[in-house]
């Protein structure tokens, strides 16, 4: 049974790390959340703590940490102090094998992790793809994560949708090379719109900004209501900022348009061939 | 076997078409065909005939035809004389079964129907809905078909990508009740860019305008490349207009975006649950 789905006060938070700094990253992203305490959700960008452009293993090999490492232990802690949920990136190692992951921590200490999906370019070198798609029942609906490229593939939300899922938190580092800008929006939020529209979620995407080793990334962090539309933000392309919304996720619940029409129902499973 | 992709213009017309005017809005479907003669597909509104807002079982009987009817042969008329292929949408009536259909006409003739599978609202009560996804070969690239709401269904462009589809035809009637317009762009256009983006095909959209029986349509029809950027259009929200793009249908075949990730190929439907 899934808890009952209510209000909601979410953040996203639009940093821009220093690459490698580990410890400064992190206390950036506790600094967030303690500045968010009145959220009951604070989403961090993918690989919040260490910088997303790395050339070698042994640079993942210094920012990385296990999933109960000194990054769950200062989440979990600020969860705590603030009682709020925190959706964060880091780069976790587990045994000889790292993964591009979120933490998915609640006052009470960390829940689980979510081990992206769908690797982008390089990330492939140094990460191993996740293979779960774990869902977190909060006080407030039913949370799923996705990481960046993962909202490219809409099986993902649908899959997640249909798992009951009522708000996507999505940490994100978002990088141009994908597309130009249509309506200036990085494509990254045309995805998000569409995935949160056709499913009827909500989805919280906390982009990174800034430049590092000459690349650019695109911020616009956003939060988006279930019929796709912003309910806060894009956020500016470049710099550090936050934006909040007060999301009643009962709305993701409700999954019919009309009297006649259903966003899940309303699939043809017997006509797709994928 | 694929016939090649190559170069091809394709032009969207957007009509404001008068209800239950059958013969009039041919001869304004013709006429627009006519006028785009240099084009190697036109891409024309759903229910391009009839119009949009039945209200009773009578009124869908007066305006629908056989796939072999007069639209049929009128719009297989001008694609012989112009050398142009024709994609649009009539009411089509199959025994006593009737469908929110689009001919696919070559100059050779009728290639065949496509027959809407996610029909929206009131369209249940007047319309079948279709089980079946063809595509159609043709001297540019390979050709498919979506009807309107058929776009908010991602897994619809998901299997004519894995198809082998390089240009979906989109024939729509967008009305704005799903949603606000996020960037100043109804909900549909979001979904056309989301679809063209995640599966690397062309999507050319022909949405009608002006206001039926209360109804206001939206407009806004878009060619779109294969990252999801517009090469023509949106179109204005209001009025009959055309916009036209010069597509090299062969970027469609390039599903890789880096030397280690491709659109299809990064798929998990080892992960999806849908």
């Amino acid at each position: 049974m899934r808890s009952p789905a209510g209000d909601a006060r979410v953040t996203v938070v639009q940093t821009v790390p220093e690459f490698g700094a580990v410890e400064a990253n992190r206390e950036t992203t506790v600094a967030a959340v303690r500045e968010h305490a009145d959220s009951d959700l604070v989403v961090l960008p993918e690989l919040a703590t260490s910088g997303y452009v790395f050339e070698s293993h042994e640079e993942v090999a210094a920012a990385a940490e296990p999933a109960d490492g000194p990054t769950a232990q200062a989440w979990a802690d600020v969860a705590a102090e603030t009682d709020t949920w925190v959706v964060g990136g880091f780069p976790e190692e587990d045994g000889e094998t790292r993964y591009n992951s979120s933490l998915i921590v609640s006052p009470e200490g960390v829940e689980g992790t979510y081990r992206k999906t769908h690797l982008w370019n390089e990330e492939k070198r140094w990460f191993e793809p996740g293979d779960d798609v774990p869902a977190f029942e909060t006080p407030f609906g039913r949370l799923g994560v996705q990481i960046c490229n993962d909202i490219w593939f809409p099986e993902l939300t649908v899959t997640q949708a249909r798992d009951g899922v009522d708000i996507v938190a999505l940490p994100t580092n978002w990088v141009p090379e994908v597309s130009d800008r249509p309506a200036g929006w990085t494509m990254g939020v045309h995805q998000s719109v569409a995935a949160a529209n056709a499913n009827r979620v909500f989805v919280a995407a906390a982009d990174r900004a800034g430049t590092e080793r000459g690349v650019t990334f695109e911020g616009q962090s956003v939060i988006l209501g279930p019929d796709g539309v912003p309910l806060a933000g894009p956020l500016p392309d470049s710099g550090s900022h936050a934006a909040t919304a007060d999301c009643d996720l009962s709305r993701a619940r409700e999954k019919a348009l009309t009297e006649r029409d259903d966003a899940l129902g309303d699939r043809r499973p017997d006509v797709y061939d994928t």
